[in-house]
């Protein structure tokens, strides 16, 4: 499958099935996965280490650990707690030693649109303990190997005019926080990963990915601190759901590559644009999720 | 196209476009046109007059009356008024004489749902007069040329453990309207109707449609009462929206109507069955909706 | 104090507390105290025996337990699972056998009011299984010790036009169920009461109470079949707070009862008529709190 | 009344009337009052003038406007364009020109509690322009006389970990903006002024005022810009309307001030220090006025 599909997944693994030899080795890309068959959970790192495979997959150099749950999304909360166990440690795995340290936790996204609105309520669910250490002292943080969280829910650009990468750069130059981690609702391809996984990386998060704006990006370069990005898809583009399924019957049909590329892109430009693809029960799995990520993030660091 | 998709819609319009040849005849079915430019409204009133008309559309026998607007979902209110207007007037038209009728509204679906929360929404923002009857008497309903109006959200099964149309006959017997209007949200099958689009009809509602079964139907034979019903159409299956797209592109190619079917069959059995497209602003379009429709009931009754 | 006070308190431990001297017995009425000090938790079960103590109480003859517990609307969930063991034990000792019993639990108050809230959104999360029973059968409900539970948030008057015992009774004709569950917010006298006590009683309820408008009561007399109510108090009236506060002041200054009523009568005639007081944080509290109700619910019933 | 009861308001107009002799002027404060009969609307401009102005009041030099408007909370709209153009009319004095300024409006307060909500929900209603700057032009903005707006709603402590004024200065660092204008919900001491009064003022505002920590309050020495605050009174706290309440009977008892400072602060230091009094439609009435605030807000600048 060709470069077309690239912008339709913000999931590296995504990106890393569209080659057509599964098996086949990608120069500069290492690949390793791990099953908790008691847990049912599913956890793949994608490790891209230079430039050509930054180049063969599209994405950044860095980590990209991808958490497979199928009971993600389910209100029962003894799938939970295991769940947000395994979260909180491959975040510990790329945020080092927090004991003690300023870290500001971003939860990305719009609280009025249910599919974007993860990133806030996860920020709803924290524990911060920034002001306590003016209280108690930084002492009281570190016996308590706690980190020193402050978090902020800074909307998106039609709510506030500005870019998410300005507020939080103004945030970090005023509390000088050592790491930042935010969390993001992402597009997927396949409607069977939305709300059944989540993507942690070392290499940051463009907040309406795709378009290549640097500035918007939300990583090293552009913050001037390390980014650890949590990504849970909750949506698929309708467009992306129909070109798929085209795709997919056309290949089955010995269509050319170009006639499929001129014919889904076609679907792509047509009346679907704003349109995307939810699960039935996305309020409550929203919730459900971003009750477990904060879990998570308070094992972690409160 | 054939009667395979034929449950894919609720709307009597997008069944009647199903046709092929647009502007034949039907036995038994009467259409009508109207289009306010001004206002940029059209109204499709499409009259099934027996039972050979309602056999070929598969609907009951009578009056559907279809409101199309584009600006429906949007935020301006000077739009708002003018469509909440021509929506109260083909109520009236339906309801006949309201004054100090005893009128029951019931806004069906889940409010834990966005786009099923349009029923419950329309009610939140009702005018009820039937307790004022009580304290001012019925000369001071009919002075005003006020309904008798009661109102309720009675949930889905999955919250009540109850069949709609069990709550509804209870509280009809209770209280004994004289006339039932229920609101509901619906599936279409084309994207460029959802958020669009309100269906009138006095032939009642089959709530979770489809499915044929006469208890849960919300009409004069299972409740007793004169019905009406408001349907907006607030998603489309994702299995609908790759099934059309699909045949679209199928019977342009020339594939076989037995083959079509086949394969939109085995998409429709899969993985998307509990997946809906809405727009991206769906929060938003329902609160600003349930708003138009609940002034236009508060034209009508109040 | 004098009978001035009685309509200010919902709780039957609040009314017993009025008089003047504590210990003393008054006829027709036990009294019996449990405390669970590893638990933090209070029981006091007031059973009225006879018409006079009734009189006395000001309250149906029946049983009144009141559950003290100071930790209710806290939101650690260590917390809150043994609370909701003893509601769901003392919910028992008033339900007998549930196995298959044909439940209606009914969650009373405006949900768009927070302090009210408490009644639907204990519904929200319910488990009911009554349309499990269509499905899988009686023997399904029996062999798993579940009650047979459907459920309503019927909201408040103002909303509907009806009063909640229609509603109530109507759906009863249509459902019957055997038990009737209502859980509704009530007011407290005592500041110190709000949202950590529940009074569960097999009398009933009267909504908007101290009205004495027998439609309203929600009985065993009303509504045809037993009732169990569950009370949590999350507001106290303003103008309780204030003549509570001058009748101690005053009583203490040596001034008569005469002028003592005379004087918080004016009081309770002002401005604060439409006020009330709830702790600063109410929305959090009503939230935790009705997801402890539920689980006791739950584990009593599905 | 003494300097006791100064922190428990945080209207300048509240501070002024604890003044004995309500007609004498206090050197240094002018006092203007304007009465809209028709609008039913009450304007009092209080300038403080100079230090010992300042002193007299407990309050910085500058401008307060109070606008009062019984109707502020009515759900009736024909009654809230009207004061909306009030609230518009008086901030557009303090603001001066707009046309293509640089203004950042930021919604204080606490989204999770109803009656702290509404800078929150003020900032929801914003219309912001900023970011149609880079798409159009600064043409566009002075063409359409439209401020170049930009919003946020920082949240508050216990949810951030952060003061309000550092994410402010941290995000005006970075955007640059010439004016802050900050909405935040007020505590009034009369249950009368709550929800029906806007106080406008060009000398900032303190969050959780009454502390007296610089670094708190939003001015132009915090934040280095100039500061619009529309405060509105949401909340009385419980402890002061009994305060109040008794301070008025013993006073009228001829009780000697000591007495009543002592019998004061014992009450003030009860139970009732986390109770606040809300009149019972409070949600929608924060639904409400955030609606109408805003739309001044829109009316001024976009």
């Amino acid at each position: 499958m060709g470069k077309l599909n690239m912008p339709r997944t913000d999931l590296a693994l995504e990106v890393r099935e569209t080659f057509p030899e599964d098996d086949v080795e990608i120069q500069g890309v290492i690949l390793k996965e791990e099953y908790n068959k008691k847990k049912d959970i599913k956890v793949t790192t994608v490790t891209i280490k230079d430039e050509r495979g930054s180049k063969a997959m599209g994405k950044p150099i860095g980590t990209y650990i991808t958490i497979e749950a199928v009971k993600l999304d389910e209100k029962d909360e003894s799938f939970q707690e295991p769940i947000s166990k395994e979260i909180a440690k491959y975040i510990r795995q790329l945020a080092g030693e927090v004991s003690g340290k300023e870290i500001l936790i971003a939860g990305l996204g719009n609280r009025e649109v249910t599919p974007d609105a993860l990133g806030p309520q996860v920020v709803d669910n924290l524990l911060v303990t920034r002001h306590l250490k003016k209280e108690y002292g930084q002492e009281f943080l570190e016996k308590n190997k706690m980190g020193n969280i402050s978090a902020i829910a800074p909307g998106v650009m039609a709510q506030t005019g500005m870019e998410t990468s300005e507020i939080l750069r103004g945030i970090i130059k005023e509390t000088m926080p050592k790491l930042i981690v935010v969390i993001d609702a992402l597009a997927a391809r396949s409607v069977s990963r939305v709300n059944k996984t989540i993507q942690i990386t070392d290499t940051g998060i463009s907040p309406g990915s795709g378009v290549g704006n640097n500035r918007r990006a939300l990583n090293k370069e552009s913050l001037g601190v390390d980014v650890i990005a949590l990504g849970i898809p909750t949506v698929v583009d309708a467009a992306t759901i129909v070109m798929d399924s085209m795709e997919h019957f056309m290949q089955g049909q010995g269509f050319a590559e170009q006639e499929i590329n001129q014919f889904t892109r076609e679907v792509g430009e047509q009346s679907m644009r704003n349109m995307f693809v939810t699960p039935k029960n996305i309020d409550e799995a929203v919730k459900q999720i971003s009750y477990t990520v904060s879990e998570a993030l308070n094992q972690c660091f409160a």
